[in-house]
């Protein structure tokens, strides 16, 4: 029996106490974006490097990523194997971090009380990006088991705390340390198929800057009887802004902002059509609104693969209790994000989206347009030997061909390996669509979660042929 | 000495301890709005309930407010004394329930600790409406000691402890037991005094319809990654609507809104012109805004005394903590209130408020427009005896002539006492436009609650005369 074989074996062999495994992390509720949970985070770093070197990875280390700028950072987690001389070196990234778990009362069961219900893991964190973090660093320990403690590539490990908020701590470690991660090629597993059973290779990503626009009004709170009719609104300033931003098509107003946008290729947008989509059953079973929005004469797949979006995602301020206070309140703000995709860049569009938002300041009102962070969108090729090793190696798990898609995300250490290590990335990930990211009842399912291991075992035994 | 002169010495003299006795009062935080509050509303009834008891009033008891249809009202306090054969009977009201106090970090003194600084006194309710409420009960104490148990007139106090959320509870009271507050006049002190040193009586006050507007997009919380350009964004569609109701003037688009709006007399627009204001000093001190809005081609007074407004008070939904989160959210809502004038009606207005929102419905979202408390505008004559006692009183106080403004608050229960009871009110109130209602550190100037306390002794020996 081969190492392929016999690392499968032990994996299936395994796999239950793997999920266990998975359960402990899952219960460690690591929010990054949450200054009540640094500890958690911390302790979710912990565990990972604990397991790294259980397993008998080399070097393991928490990097720390606070700088003199720069407080509170979360810690990298970074560990290697690298004694496979001659052959490529693989960075596997995943993060340990999550998103915060609110609305809490719309979750079946609890966020951090990971529970299995129909072959789902139901948990924050579940998919994005914990459960397919540690299918990496399950098919490393089943290689490593079956190998004798060898590994059949150079393999380096990179875990970060801070994807949900913007990655600065391993893009700053990319730009100052890029060398201590020398690699051929990135692995990363944090995004999905696009159908169930459907082998799937994510070629491309959209960047993103999240925004706060803060309006301030009067000095203070004022009565709405009193005041009403003489003293500005924030929230009434910030849907004037927010209504211009964006037709009632879906279309940015925001001059200039379309005009780097690249078009996908004949080839890529035809792939596209003969995915299988049903855009009803989207609409119904996916999404649940009474209708679609976003530019009219693009499909699905192009508004959210290959076109920028804006979209608001919460207006702190004023009184959110229930029933009635008649408050002017003295300031509101608007969690504004855009979406960006080749070739828009970050800097760019934040200072065309700046100048917009400050032509269009309403009487009375005075706005700041903060930039809480950003990421590049990019393209990675699909023509390369890491890529063919993927496509073999799923081949060989679901027994089906590999679609070529792209995600609507963000993911920004892709367009760091990019610029600082030179390196292309396969994102080979095994979510599903119904998986609530990011929502309430986030879940992975769990078949794809042994199936994902295997695939990364038999890609990294592909990449070292 | 006469029953004036002796009550006003003894008001006099015991002012410290009127002053500690409010204390008391402002500690509890019978905020009205807030079921966890529910219990400290009701301690603040019986407080009240005590105190007329322990003054010597007739028939005190506690009015339970809730009924079948309609679950957790706070109760009315009631007390009389009936014993001034052939005099009018006066109906003093005050509501001993108050704003929520957020936010906290705004005060300069815990909300509900009471300070004094620079002759203020400093709490959640001092002048709105605990301070000014105390004002009449320490009143008809004065009046009680100088005149041996007995009052010029006969007095029926009503007290409720829901103005701030509507005012429901004594609203029905009226509506159904209306012969048990027969009076000849309502005697009301929630409205303040147009400048320092000037007495003034309130003739008008708007009306409002505070309403919640809730946008639902997708059935669950989305990922605007994955999502963004393809699901309804119920933030984005509310920042539609709202901008569609108000124009970038301050005028209402709502169709048919200003139909009825009544225009002061050439008199009252007169009078208001020659009250003491500056609209730059106004702007710079009370407001604080970089400039004020409104529609134009009215005065600040016309803005907000005698024209129709919209306000948004509040957009709770989604994600408002610190940092970021990419998430369109399933729903949001607009706590949105329109004040009203002579001779709007909350009826019509919602109606034709309604229609219009649901009419400007965005692609994709389904909306919920709801009623959450309404109140009617009130103009009231200024040709009475009532008002003739009332400027008589204040002339002695103050020394000086009362002026006749309105006031852009709604005071529900005056067009309940014009509907059920027939009876005018006079507005005689004893805050400052620098008193903070509703908004941190809100104050009533000590040297108001005792002139206050001396002006309604005076007026009720007059209305007796």
């Amino acid at each position: 029996m081969g190492q392929v074989e016999a690392a499968v074996e032990f994996a299936h062999a395994q796999g239950p106490r793997f999920v266990e495994e998975l359960k402990a992390l899952l219960r460690i509720p690591s929010v990054s974006t949450l200054p009540e949970h640094a500890g958690d985070v911390r302790k979710a770093a912990e565990f990972c490097a604990e397991e790294l070197k259980r397993i008998g990875m080399d070097n393991i280390r928490l990097i720390e990523t606070a700088t003199a700028e720069r407080t509170g950072g979360h810690p990298l987690v970074y560990a290697d194997h690298l004694h496979a001389e001659g052959k490529p070196t693989v960075l596997c990234y995943g993060h340990y971090d999550v998103q915060p778990a609110e609305p809490l009362d719309e979750w079946k069961s609890p966020p951090f009380e990971p529970t299995e219900r129909d072959g789902n893991l139901y948990a924050r964190g579940a998919v994005d990006d914990k459960g397919q973090m540690w299918m990496h660093i399950k098919a490393l320990e089943s290689l490593l088991v079956a190998g004798g403690g060898k590994l059949p590539v150079n393999v380096r490990v990179i875990l970060e705390g801070e994807e949900e908020v913007g990655g600065e701590g391993i893009a700053s470690y990319l730009r100052d340390h890029g060398e201590a991660l020398k690699a051929d090629v990135a692995l990363v597993s944090d995004t999905e198929m696009f159908a169930p059973e459907l082998p799937t290779l994510c070629v491309g990503l959209r960047g993103m800057i999240y925004t706060e626009i803060e309006a301030r009004g009067a000095r203070t709170d004022l009565h709405s009887g009193m005041y009403g009719g003489a003293a500005p609104n924030p929230f009434i300033a910030l849907a004037q802004v927010i209504a211009k931003l964006k037709d009632e098509d879906g279309k940015i107003l925001i001059p200039g902002f379309y005009d780097t946008v690249q078009v996908p290729t004949a080839d890529e947008l035809k792939a596209w059509t003969q995915l299988p989509f049903d855009e009803e059953h989207y609409r119904a079973t996916e999404v649940g609104s009474v209708a679609l929005t976003g530019e009219p004469g693009y499909s699905v797949m192009e508004r959210t693969w290959a076109r920028p979006t804006l979209d608001v995602h919460g207006m702190p301020g004023g009184f959110i209790g229930t029933g009635a206070k008649t408050v002017i309140p003295a300031k509101a703000t608007a969690k504004v994000s855009l979406r960006l995709v080749p070739d828009m860049t970050p800097a760019e569009s934040f200072g065309q989206y700046k100048a917009f938002v400050e032509s269009i300041t309403p009487k009375g009102i005075e706005l700041e347009v903060r930039l809480i962070h950003s990421g590049d969108p990019i393209v990675v090729s699909t023509d390369n030997a890491y890529v063919r090793a993927a496509v073999a190696a799923m081949r060989e798990v679901f027994g089906k061909e590999t679609v070529f898609v792209r995600g609507g995300g963000s993911i920004p250490v892709v367009g760091d390996f990019v610029r600082n290590l030179k390196i292309p990335t396969v994102l080979m990930g095994f979510g599903l669509p119904d998986d609530n990211l990011h929502a309430p009842n986030e879940k992975f399912h769990l078949a794809n979660f042994h199936r994902g291991i295997e695939s990364i075992v038999r890609f990294l035994v592909g990449v070292g042929v």
